[in-house]
């Protein structure tokens, strides 16, 4: 689902990542977990995920500035789930920290909205 | 698959869309043409790419400079596509100019390798 962001500037965090075949189940649980956390914390404005079945996935989350950044990566419980993702859950991954200072959100016109006509 | 991106400063851009359920064959020809294109571009650095069988994905594509990007937007081609996109290939989208200041990519150490003991 599309983050519906507030205008920019804001921040950016955009992790690629792949997939090991290991622990499905721990991962699906601590990945659903550390999204509603994230959600919780202060300066977040949003996230989106995708992943495919060849199993490479992409999650960037949204944030007001760059504290906020640090203090969700400092966080315990996401502490434990990053070791766990060192440990057991990836392949291979890349975070990239980044500025968005422009964007652009488009919706489809609904063809029978009320009021067009 | 990461893209393995050179040291920061670059750009991204953060393309997040859902699909709508048509023409998947048309969209899906496209869609690998516009990587392979992008890829000759100049300044590209590199593209990853997920969507999930919800319909909802997300492709980061890194640039050497903004400028890069502006080029890559313009071109015929990713402009018909772009056009495509908008009549019959999304319910909605964002894409979001950033600039990456830092990043951090990560391997799984082999086991296995030669020479670890």
């Amino acid at each position: 689902m599309l983050a519906r962001t507030p205008a920019p500037p804001y921040w950016a965090v955009v992790f690629s990542n792949q997939r090991t075949a290991a622990d499905a189940a721990g991962y699906g649980v601590t990945a659903e977990h550390m999204v509603a956390l994230a959600a919780d914390q202060p300066g977040f404005l949003g996230a989106e995920s995708a992943r495919g079945a060849d199993g490479f996935g992409i999650t960037v989350s949204y944030w007001q500035n760059e504290a906020d950044i640090a203090a969700w990566r400092a966080h315990a419980a996401h502490q434990l789930a990053i070791a766990a993702g060192f440990d057991r859950w990836y392949r291979c991954f890349a975070t990239r920290v980044a500025y968005v200072g422009r964007d652009h959100l488009w919706d489809k016109p609904q063809a029978d909205a009320p009021g067009q006509g």
